[in-house]
């Protein structure tokens, strides 16, 4: 299906949001530095050789510069001690040079993830995934919160205003995604559901919902008689789907191009949520 | 209406709950020092004169000292400073006989409750109020979880067995009740959804509720036509109200003698969740 421009109207431009938000950013770095002769700047630690980690750690590494900050990269062998790395995000937590911490996950098998994510200085715990920066989302306060609720919520209100009032469902309660997810939009005044592989009627649940947000990462589990007509369809869910002829296509959790036709607004994969 | 011994069945008796879990916390006390040579001990401290926190202290130094715990009170004056009372709970915090402390909430307007709350250390924080344990519970780790959402799980699984796969609609978004209660469900497999002040039709999403908590503190908000044939009924709420005779009765937030007839299960309030 080629999308028409009623239908190119209602697809998220994730790209050129964040394409703002950079810039908005290097705005505020730019004051911040004028005003304090301070740069910020973010440590983001590696430990092994996934390739996915690779090209993520490079791409932050790329946005932070982009922005105006200093970026630093730790990239440290797959064999790494935990104390060693301890002692590093020790040495990173006293540096005054830097403000944020991001330790890239998965790290390798023998490495504690919740020992090390708490290890990180709450307030330069950027990625928001230890128990301080969790509870205090969880408790309504100010906070670091994970990137990729954070950037669905800016998409949402960017698309649609003010969120108050409206019903948004859930499907996938991870921690990393729907939990923090909720959190969020609990805060904007929404109505939450929250679905994920018990439930029994999903399809039930999601119809009701004015805000669908799929984060579960199976390809196009979400029919489009799964969506409300007008709802708002944020598509966490990013996977490389094998074709006929050989090649590969990312597809994500929902089935887009039936679902364009009764969604208001949705995000595409790749070029939405960001994933 | 009086109950016949069909309607009896029906009422979570929480009182007897509540003795249960007494005796079995006695026990495990018991072989604990038998173990150990160590008793637990929990320090309450209240600051002010408010007669229902008065109540609440009073009662739980009888329920602790009925476990066979030591209880240790605290009870400063109204004018106490917040760096007196943080500097209390530095000596409780360090004190090996304590094994928990409780602040007995709300403070006095000037104190801070998040610094207060938060100077308690997280793992003799036995109410679950701080950052850290509120940020475990978000994230499914272990950890002290508010008492009342936990008594609530309780009834829950102690009347239903598991609760996996069950729709819990829980309506409140309250950091003491409502939040955690969302949690520790999901935790539980439960679909959870979560209404409020803000939701459109509070009533609609009730309907669809196998576990149907409340949490608000408006008497008799719920009619009965909210409650799903079937459901199961936990009423946080208790508001004294006034009878045109001149005495007081108190109420839950949930219609109770008309839901009684809809409901497989209902707390009664008082007597039922124990606020």
């Amino acid at each position: 299906m080629k999308p028409d421009d009623a239908y190119r109207r209602k697809i998220i431009d994730g790209k050129a949001i964040a394409r703002a938000l950079t810039d908005s950013i290097k705005e505020k770095v730019e004051n911040f530095r004028l005003e304090t002769g301070q740069i910020p700047g973010l440590a983001v630690v590696l430990v092994g050789n996934d390739p996915a980690s690779e090209v993520y750690v490079k791409n932050k590494a790329i946005q932070t510069h982009r922005a105006g900050m200093r970026s630093f990269m730790h990239m440290l062998p797959e064999t790494t001690a935990q104390e060693e790395l301890l002692a590093l995000i020790a040495r990173l937590n006293a540096d005054a040079a830097i403000h944020g911490i991001l330790v890239q996950l998965p790290l390798p098998q023998h490495l504690d993830r919740n020992i090390v994510i708490n290890a990180i200085a709450p307030h330069k715990d950027v990625d928001g995934l230890g128990e301080v920066n969790a509870g205090r989302l969880s408790l309504g306060m100010d906070g670091h919160v994970p990137c990729t609720p954070l950037g669905c919520l800016k998409l949402l209100q960017d698309t649609l205003g003010t969120l108050r009032g409206l019903h948004a469902v859930i499907i996938g309660a991870s921690n990393l995604v729907g939990k923090p997810m909720a959190q969020l939009l609990l805060k904007q005044g929404c109505t939450v559901s929250i679905a994920h592989i018990d439930t029994k009627d999903p399809g039930g649940l999601a119809r009701q919902a004015d805000i669908l947000i799929v984060a579960v990462g199976k390809a196009e589990l979400v029919p489009s008689d799964w969506v409300k007509p007008g709802a708002t369809v944020i598509d966490v869910g990013i996977t490389r789907m094998d074709l006929p002829d050989g090649k590969t296509r990312l597809v994500g959790d929902v089935a887009f191009n039936d679902a364009l036709e009764k969604a208001a607004f949705i995000t595409p994969v790749p070029g939405g949520s960001g994933r």
